[in-house]
C-alpha cells in the first residue's frame, strides 16, 4: 500500500448524518519530523460524541473543521518514529483520525499492550467508554449495594459496562435498550436484572415493572422522552450521571423535557460529566477494569466494520443503534 | 375574641388557585392537652411550596388534605400549656396553620427571641426562606470569589437573600424578576450588581449583557422558560441549586425544556434541594445570617397582608409575583 487513505469531514450535517458528510482521498503516507512518529491504524473507534463535533454549536470540544480529517480515536502500530518516546513496534491508542496512517507529536498518546487483550479492547473496554462507565457510575453516581442502577444503550459501548459494573457493586441492574434482540443480549449475555426495550410502545409502565423499588442511579446516554420517562421512577436523593444524549445529536428540534419537578421532589443531583476531565482518575479505572475482565466479571462485544470506506455506514449505522456493544472499525 | 378563626383547605385547584380553593370557618379556641400547648398566632407565612401541597400528585410532602386548615408556618404566643419545654408567654415558630389559634404538641417548634429582630423574620430571613437561600447558595453552589450568582425571583424571600449572600461571598450577584420596579429594588436596595426582568420580552439577550461571563452558579426558584433560557448562559463546570418551579406549580401542561443538552455540554452538577432534608445545617445557616443582619450586611422587606381573611388573596398574588420580598399575614 503505497498511499494514506483517509476520509475527510465534507460537509456539516443539518439534522440526519449522511454518506455525503464525509469524502474519500488519498494522500502519501506521512514521515515523522523531529519529535514525531507515524502510526498504521489497526482499529479506529466510531463513537456517539463525534455527532457533536460535526455540529458548530458550541461544545464542549471545538468543531471538527470541514475538510480536514474526521477526528477520531484508533489504535496502531508506530511504523517510523523520531520521537524519544515512541518506537517502531510499539503499539499506541490515540486521537489518529479516520485513516489508515497518521503522524503524532505523541500528545494525548498513550501505549498499550496487545499481547494482555485483543488490541480493539484499547478502544472500548480498556479505553474511553470503559472509563467512561467507570467514572460515571462508580466516581459521580456512587451506587449502593441493594440499590437500582438504570442504565440507557444498555447494549452499547459505556451502557454494557455500566450495568456489569452495577452488578459488581451489589446492585439491581436494569437496562434501556432500542428492540427485543438488544434486551436478550443484555439480560442473558451481559447478567442484567432487567432490560426495557423503549421501542415497545409503553416505557413508562415496562420502566415501572423493571424497576419495581424505583431507580436510585440513573446512567444517562440517551435523553429526550427516554429521560423524561425515567425521571418518573427515580427515588428521593437518587442521581442521574448524564454521559451522553445521543436521541438528541441527530435532532434539528430539542426534545422539551416536561418532568424538571422530579429533580426537586426526588432532590436529585445530575451531573454532565466528560471522560477526559478526570485524567488522574483513567489509571485505576483501567486497573480495575482489566482485572474484572481478566475475572470474567465483565463480557465485551464489539460490532466490527470492515474496511476504512466504511467507517461513514456503521458510524451512520450507530447513531441509529444498529450496533450491539462497541463500534469498530477493522483496517489491518 | 371567643372563637378561632380558621382556613380550611376546601378544594384542590386544577391550574391556577382561587379563593373558591380556601374557606374561612370559626370553631372553638383550643386547650391544651397533656403535652400540648396553644399558641396564638401573630403572623402567618406564605410561601410559594404550600401550592405543591395543594395538589395531589406526588412530592417532597405528603398533600394538604382537602376539609382540613390550610398548612403553613407561623409564629406566635403560647397563650396555654401542658408542655414541659413550652410555657405561656414563649414566642415560638411552627407549622400551626392558617388559623389564630393553635394546638401543638411541640414537633418542629423552635422557640424565638422577639427582641432580637421583628417576630416576623422568623419566617423569613431567620426562618425556612433564610436558611434555604444560604443552604442552597453556600452548602450546595459553593460559589467562589469573582464567580457569577444568578437567581431567579430574586426579589423574593428566598432569592433577596441569595443574591445578598453572593456578594457577601466577593461574587458578582445577577437577579432575574418579574417587572421594572422588582429589578429597581433588586438593584437600588439590596445591592445585586444587575437584574433581569423576565417580562421584557427579550431574555436571552438580557440575560448575555447581564453575565457578560456566563453564570457560574444558579439559583433556581422559578423554572419553565426561565431556567431553559439560563440554560444557554451557563459556564463550564457550573452548578445549579434547583429550589422551586415556581412558574410550573399553577400550569395544567408543564414545560418542555429544551436546553438539556447544556447539562452535558457543560458538565453541569444540578442538585434538587428541600431545606428540611438538612436540619443540622439550620443553627450554623440561622446564625451567620443573624449575624450579617446585625452588620447590615443583608437587608428585608415583606409585604404584609393584614387579617386571617385576606390570606387566600395574599397567597394566589405571591403566586402570580405580585409580592417584594417575603409575603407574610400579620394576625394580631
Amino acid at each position: 500500500m503505497s498511499a494514506n487513505r483517509q476520509i475527510l469531514f465534507a460537509s456539516r450535517p443539518s439534522g440526519q448524518v449522511t454518506e455525503a458528510n464525509f469524502k474519500l482521498v488519498e494522500s502519501p503516507i506521512p514521515t515523522p519530523g523531529d519529535g514525531e512518529f507515524v502510526v498504521r491504524n489497526h482499529w479506529l473507534s466510531l463513537d456517539p460524541y463525534m455527532r457533536g463535533r460535526m455540529d458548530e454549536a458550541k461544545s464542549y470540544a471545538k468543531p471538527a473543521e470541514v475538510g480536514q480529517v474526521m477526528v477520531g480515536g484508533a489504535v496502531g502500530e508506530v511504523i517510523a518514529s523520531k520521537h524519544p518516546q515512541f518506537k517502531q513496534g510499539d503499539f499506541v491508542n490515540g486521537a489518529f483520525g479516520w485513516q489508515e496512517y497518521a503522524r503524532s507529536d505523541g500528545s494525548g498518546v498513550r501505549k498499550v499492550d496487545p499481547a494482555r487483550t485483543p488490541l480493539s479492547y484499547y478502544l472500548g473496554v480498556l479505553g474511553m467508554p470503559g472509563v467512561t462507565a467507570w467514572m460515571g457510575l462508580l466516581d459521580i453516581a456512587q451506587p449502593k449495594a441493594g440499590e437500582t442502577v438504570m442504565v440507557s444503550a444498555a447494549s452499547g459501548a459505556v451502557g454494557s459496562v455500566v450495568g456489569q459494573l452495577a452488578k459488581i457493586k451489589g446492585c439491581r441492574a436494569v437496562g434501556i435498550a432500542g428492540g427485543k434482540a438488544k434486551c436478550e443480549y443484555v439480560m442473558k449475555d451481559l447478567g442484567f436484572d432487567a432490560c426495557v426495550n423503549h421501542k415497545a410502545g409503553k416505557l413508562r409502565e415496562d420502566l415501572e415493572a423493571a424497576a419495581p423499588k424505583g431507580v436510585d442511579v440513573y446512567f444517562e446516554n440517551v435523553g429526550g422522552e427516554v429521560l423524561d420517562a425515567v425521571l418518573r421512577v427515580m427515588n428521593p436523593f437518587s442521581r442521574i450521571a448524564l454521559c451522553g444524549l445521543i436521541s438528541q445529536y441527530n435532532a434539528v428540534e430539542p426534545y422539551g423535557l416536561k418532568n424538571a419537578r422530579s429533580f426537586l421532589v426526588n432532590r436529585i443531583r445530575l451531573q454532565g460529566f466528560i471522560v477526559t476531565d478526570r485524567m488522574e482518575l483513567w489509571p485505576r479505572a483501567l486497573e480495575e477494569l482489566a482485572r474484572w475482565i481478566a475475572e470474567g466479571k465483565i463480557k465485551y462485544r464489539e460490532s466490527v466494520a470492515h474496511g476504512l470506506e466504511n467507517a461513514p455506514k456503521a458510524f451512520i449505522g450507530m447513531l441509529r443503534g444498529e450496533n450491539l456493544g462497541k463500534q469498530v472499525v477493522k483496517l489491518v
